[in-house]
């Protein structure tokens, strides 16, 4: 099958379209033939050699698709071939086939285009999981999303207004902070020209960001606790802003707050099929009813990865990037 | 009445015994009158002028006491005149009578004198709160407790016991190491000559801390990371470590893991009312078989607070030190 492989690290020139062996569905497995694939920065962190593959996992990059179901593996029930669904994957998406545990498997919601599913995946497990099953985000809450226009900013940005809280996001330019305002969040902040810490403050009258979601790590670490909220829960998922810095814990300890450090790719089969099951229950039906959609910035060929991962790497989308398999 | 005041910060011998008003039980609150009281870390800060007194508590040092309700404020029922009583306390325990919320007393339990009763609130609120109510530690789980001998290192031990996890402690002496052991500590660790990181790896088989119990702060963060399983949860409850350190979030998003920083006597009346509640249905039947019980260190007369200081400062003692007030 066609497939892209990364036989070295490097730029988005070290994605390389070659023929590979096609996967089997193995016991408790689907096989998918791929429509679509979803471009994470995960995704481009693994070609450049800084994002380890979890053991058992697919070394090829890709870690969402959709498409429909062409084989079962012993023991799984609940799918016929054919059907149209979308997959949380470890690894394997930029492919025309790909292998997923049965438990990481969604159907493609009701109204929804099989192309544009692979958009939804990640984002929303992610969104889920670390908004409202780790930080346990309640109604009337402060959500400060950074990153607001980011595939996952999109989708928690939805999320926490389905919810009834109040959303702030950060992003980097007027274009991007009009889009969030459009799907729901509250305020908006430039990063480039404000400081969000006191914008926040301003915004929430002093009560601060009750659930913060950072994909920056180091560099807002000090401002995130500043910002927290009494009662405040942070969940880091990734580190583009570096890996360590300074932590005030007397701070942390007069908020009652707390730092969460999370991934979802490295996370154990059963815990990422728990996680998928409550996005099936909670989020599903929000996009089945038009109320959450998924966000989708461009497409490109599979081949043309390297160009998607270029568009990816210059920050300037909003939303989700896709590649199209068939 | 007579009370320890605190005219001015400083040594132990800034806490003066003096003639002071006495309290009214207030709506909602019960007047004690007091037979003992705890001595706390936080008064030692409290003293040194580094604890900050949350708005609307007492002047006065003390965080817990046990004694006999001596009078009922408005609206309060389920209590008598008589009854015998310990109760955590936002201040003013080291005297003759304090005024408290009824949500933060609980009767003494059946079999426990008076006297030692005051030796529970803080630490069954204090290590229930964290230990459980926060980082939900399960049967099973490793359970790292910092300063194994302290008053709340001793309550952690028994009710991580209880629940069938596996306590591992650090303290500073093998006599305070050899009273863990038969408090139920599996594995203990002199912090002066081993190195806790290596030998809970050890100790564990390379799983780690599933929950770490922690008043140094700063300067045990980075080990702390470490030594977390992953899924861990750290709550960090003091600073006598320092309160900056370096903390690599990296780590924390490799172990999915959590960083808490909290404190009991800085939460609302209800939040503290939450967890006396809890206390009293899940820690009260432990005391009352017997399997849970007060250690105590030492007991000082009231007028005698400063050595009681004096001596927490050493940390020689292993338990709870105490004031007779009457």
């Amino acid at each position: 099958m066609r497939a892209i492989t990364l036989p070295e690290f490097g730029g988005p020139e070290a994605l390389v379209p070659a023929e590979v062996e096609a996967p089997a569905a193995g016991p408790g497995e689907l096989l998918i033939d791929v429509v679509t694939a979803g471009v994470n920065r995960a995704d481009v962190l693994q070609r450049q050699g800084h994002y380890r593959v979890p053991e058992g996992g697919s070394p090829l990059p890709g870690l969402e698709v959709s498409g429909t179901v062409a084989a079962l593996g012993e023991e799984v029930t609940g799918w016929s071939v054919g059907d149209p669904v979308c997959a949380l994957l470890t690894g394997g998406g930029y492919a025309e086939q790909v292998a997923v545990p049965a438990g990481q498997v969604l159907p493609v919601p009701t109204g929804i285009d099989v192309r544009d599913a692979a958009a939804l995946p990640e984002v929303a497990c992610t969104v889920w999981s670390n908004v409202f099953l780790t930080a346990n985000l309640q109604p009337g809450e402060v959500l400060l999303v950074h990153g607001g226009s980011s595939g996952i900013g999109t989708m928690a940005i939805q999320l926490g207004r389905e919810v009834g809280a109040h959303v702030v996001v950060t992003a980097g330019t007027p274009e991007k902070l009009a889009f969030c305002a459009e799907l729901g969040a509250e305020v908006g902040i430039n990063y480039r020209e404000e400081d969000f810490v006191e914008q926040v403050r301003v915004a929430t009258e002093g009560h601060g960001a009750d659930v913060i979601l950072d994909s920056i790590g180091a560099k807002y670490l000090a401002r995130n606790v500043e910002t927290l909220a009494v009662n405040g829960r942070m969940v880091v998922i990734g580190l583009q802003g570096g890996t360590k810095a300074e932590l005030n814990i007397g701070q942390l300890l007069a908020k009652r707050a707390a730092i969460i450090g999370t991934t979802l790719r490295a996370r154990p089969a059963a815990e990422k099929a728990t996680i998928v099951a409550a996005v099936r229950e909670h989020v599903w039906p929000l996009v089945e009813d038009g109320r959450v959609r998924p966000i989708i910035h461009e497409r490109f060929p599979l081949d043309r990865a390297a160009d998607a991962h270029r568009l990816m790497e210059e920050s300037s989308h909003i939303g989700k990037i896709l590649l199209d398999v068939r």
